[in-house]
C-alpha cells in the first residue's frame, strides 16, 4: 500500500519503483486507487481504463484540476530508484512521478481545500494521442473535466509555464528520374534536389513571439531524411520530414499556410499536428495561482496536454518539480528540494 | 540435351528456359557440361563449382578467351521465353544468355579455330564479388585464365566496348547535437548540415575523359541519404551514400584522393570500390578483333568483369548481342538479328 501521508519525496521514490511504461499502467493505477480509497475517503472516484478521476465534493464555487500522467517512457536500466546527494534518480523521476507524488500528497493531505479539486491520474501520455487517457475521459465522461483552471504537473523546474507551442509534422518530397549510376546523366537525382529544401531550412530565421509577456521561440527543423533505391541507382525520390513548432498565436491552419508557402514548389504532406495553447495568464484563476506560487512565469516550448484543456476553454498551466531537460534521459532525476517546495506552494494555494 | 548445333537463337531460348538465378546454376551448368562433352569432344574441360572452362588444344600461338556468366537476376514473371516479332523475351535474354548461346555455338561449331580458344561459363556474376565464378577460378586455377585477349559477351548491342569505368562507394557523414525539437536552438541539426554536401554534389561538373578515342563520362551521385532519431528530436547524424563512377585513367587510389579532397572537412568512409579498366584497344589482339567485328568501338560505362582481366594484364573488351538498357528489367529481351549477326562476326574472327 502506498503511504500518501509519507514525505512526498519518499512517495515519489515509491511511485518510481512501480514500473509503469505506457500501456502497462494497470498495477500502478490499482495501487493509486487502493491508496486513495483507504486514505482519502472524502474523494469520489471514477476509473476509466487505467485512468483515475478523484474529486472533492465540497461547496466552493470554484473548481480546479490537477492532472498528471502515470506512465513513463521505457525503462533504460534506470530502476529501481536511488538517491545521490540531493537528487532522486529513476525513470519518471522528472516526467512525471514527482508531479504525481504532489497530486497524491494533496489529495490525502487536504480534505477541505479552499476550492474544489479534481485530481486526474491518467494513462498513455507518452504515446499516440488516441490512447491518451485524457482523450478517453473527454470522450466518455467530458463532465469530469469541468473546471475553472487546470494545472498539469509536467516537469517545469518548479516554474509556472503558460500555454504551449503547437507542433506540425510534414513531409517535403523531391522527385527525380531513376537511372543506373554508371549513366547518371540519363537520370535526375532526387537526393541532390533535396539540397534546396535543406538550404531553405538552414537559412530560415525562426520567429520569436511575445504573448502575455512570455517569449515563444519557434523552430523549423528536419527530423528525418530518407532516399535511395540501391547502391548503383540514381534515386527518384527523397523525403524530408520536418517538424514545425509554432507559437500559440498561430492556429494549425495558419501553420499549414505558412509551410505550404515556405516550401512553395515542393509537394508538402501534413503528417500530424497539434494546436498550441495561449498562455491565458491574464485570466483571474491563473493570476491567483501565479500569485500563490510566486516567481516569474515562463513560456512552455514542448507540446503538453495543456492544449487539450485550452480547447475545452479551461485556462491551464504547467507546473511541476521535474526538470524538462532530463525527461526521457537515462539519467532522469529530480531535485528533492523542488518536490518539497512544490508541496508547500500548492498547499498554500489550496488552503489559505 | 542442349543442341549446340541448332540455330543460336533457338539455343538462346533453350538456355533462357533453364532457370539459373545466381546461386542456383547447378542444373544449367550440368546441361552445358553434358552438351559440351557430347558435342564438342575436342575441348578439354575443367569444372569448378558451377563454372566450366573448356579449351581447344591446338597449336596456334595465340590464345583468346570468350567468357560469359550463366546466372541471371531473379525471375520477374518473365519465364518461359517467348518471341514477339523479331525479339526474344525472357530473364537473361539480354544479360547474358544470348552471349552464352554464342559461346556454345562457337565451341561446338569451330573445332579447328585460327587461334586457341578458352571458353569460360561462370556462376554468380550478378551478386557479391567473392562468390563470382571468375574470382574462384583466378584463386584456384589461375593457369586457366592465361590468354592474349579476352572477350566478355556482356550486352553491348553488338558493339565493341572497350574498358570500363571504376566505381567507388563512400559515405559522407555530417554530425550535429541532439536536442528536443521544441528547443531546437539547444541542438545542431546534422540533416541541415548535409545540405552543404548535396550542394557540392549538385554543383559538381563530372569529368569527361578521352582514352584510345573513347570518351568516358564520369558520375558523382548520391545514391542514398538517411538521418533522423525521432519525430521530435534534432538529429545528430546524417549519412549521404555516394557512388563515384570514374574513368579508367584514374586508379582507385586516385579516386579516393579526389573524393577526400572534394569533401574536405567532412568524414569520408570508403564502403567499397572496384578499379576501372583501360580500353587497351591499341593492343594488336584487340585491333584484330575490332577489325573482324567492324564498327566503331564505344566506351563501357558500367563495371564488368573486363576489369578482372585487365588486372591479369589481359586486354579485354565487351561484345554481346544483348541490350544493356534492358538488362535486369521485367521486359528483358534481345533482338534475334543481333544474335545471328554476332555469330557470323565471331565465326569470321575465329576462322579466317
Amino acid at each position: 500500500m502506498l503511504d500518501l501521508f509519507s514525505d512526498p519525496v519518499a512517495l515519489c521514490a515509491a511511485l518510481i519503483d512501480v514500473e509503469s511504461v505506457s500501456g502497462d499502467e494497470a498495477r500502478l493505477a490499482d495501487l493509486i486507487e487502493a491508496a486513495l480509497r483507504a486514505q482519502a475517503g472524502h474523494l469520489s472516484m471514477v476509473r476509466i481504463g487505467n485512468s483515475l478521476v478523484a474529486r472533492t465534493n465540497g461547496t466552493n464555487s470554484e473548481r480546479v484540476i490537477l492532472a498528471g500522467h502515470i506512465d513513463t517512457v521505457p525503462v533504460a536500466d534506470n530502476l529501481p530508484s536511488h538517491f545521490e546527494g540531493d537528487r532522486l534518480f529513476g525513470v519518471g523521476a522528472s516526467d512525471m512521478k514527482s508531479g504525481v507524488a504532489l497530486q497524491l500528497h494533496l489529495a490525502a493531505g487536504i480534505p477541505h481545500p479552499n476550492r474544489e479539486v479534481t485530481f486526474i491520474f491518467y494513462e498513455c501520455e507518452e504515446i499516440e494521442a488516441e490512447r491518451n487517457g485524457l482523450t478517453r475521459i473527454a470522450r466518455e465522461r467530458p463532465d469530469l473535466l469541468a473546471g475553472d483552471f487546470a494545472v498539469l504537473l509536467e516537469p517545469t523546474n518548479g516554474v509556472v509555464e503558460g500555454g504551449c507551442q503547437g507542433t506540425m509534422r510534414i513531409e517535403v518530397r523531391t522527385r527525380g528520374v531513376r537511372a543506373h549510376s554508371a549513366r547518371s546523366w540519363l537520370g535526375e537525382n532526387a537526393i541532390h534536389g533535396a539540397g534546396e529544401v535543406l538550404d531553405l531550412l538552414t537559412s530560415h530565421e525562426a520567429r520569436r513571439v511575445l504573448i502575455d509577456g512570455l517569449e515563444y521561440r519557434e523552430g523549423l527543423q528536419a527530423v528525418a531524411i530518407s532516399g535511395g533505391v540501391a547502391g548503383n541507382v540514381i534515386p527518384d525520390e527523397c523525403v524530408v520530414s520536418i517538424n514545425y513548432r509554432f507559437a500559440p498565436d498561430r492556429s494549425e491552419a495558419d501553420a499549414e499556410r505558412f509551410l505550404r508557402k515556405f516550401f512553395d514548389g515542393f509537394p508538402v504532406r501534413i503528417v500530424d499536428s497539434a494546436p498550441g495553447a495561449l498562455p491565458g495568464l491574464s485570466r483571474p484563476a491563473a493570476e491567483e495561482f501565479i500569485a500563490a506560487i510566486g516567481g516569474v512565469p515562463a513560456p512552455k516550448y514542448g507540446w503538453t496536454d495543456v492544449a487539450r484543456f485550452t480547447q475545452l476553454n479551461i485556462p491551464a498551466v504547467n507546473f511541476g518539480p521535474g526538470n524538462p531537460s532530463l525527461a526521457h534521459t537515462v539519467d532522469e532525476s529530480v531535485e528533492t528540494e523542488l518536490i518539497e517546495r512544490g508541496a508547500q506552494q500548492l498547499r498554500k494555494w489550496l488552503t489559505r
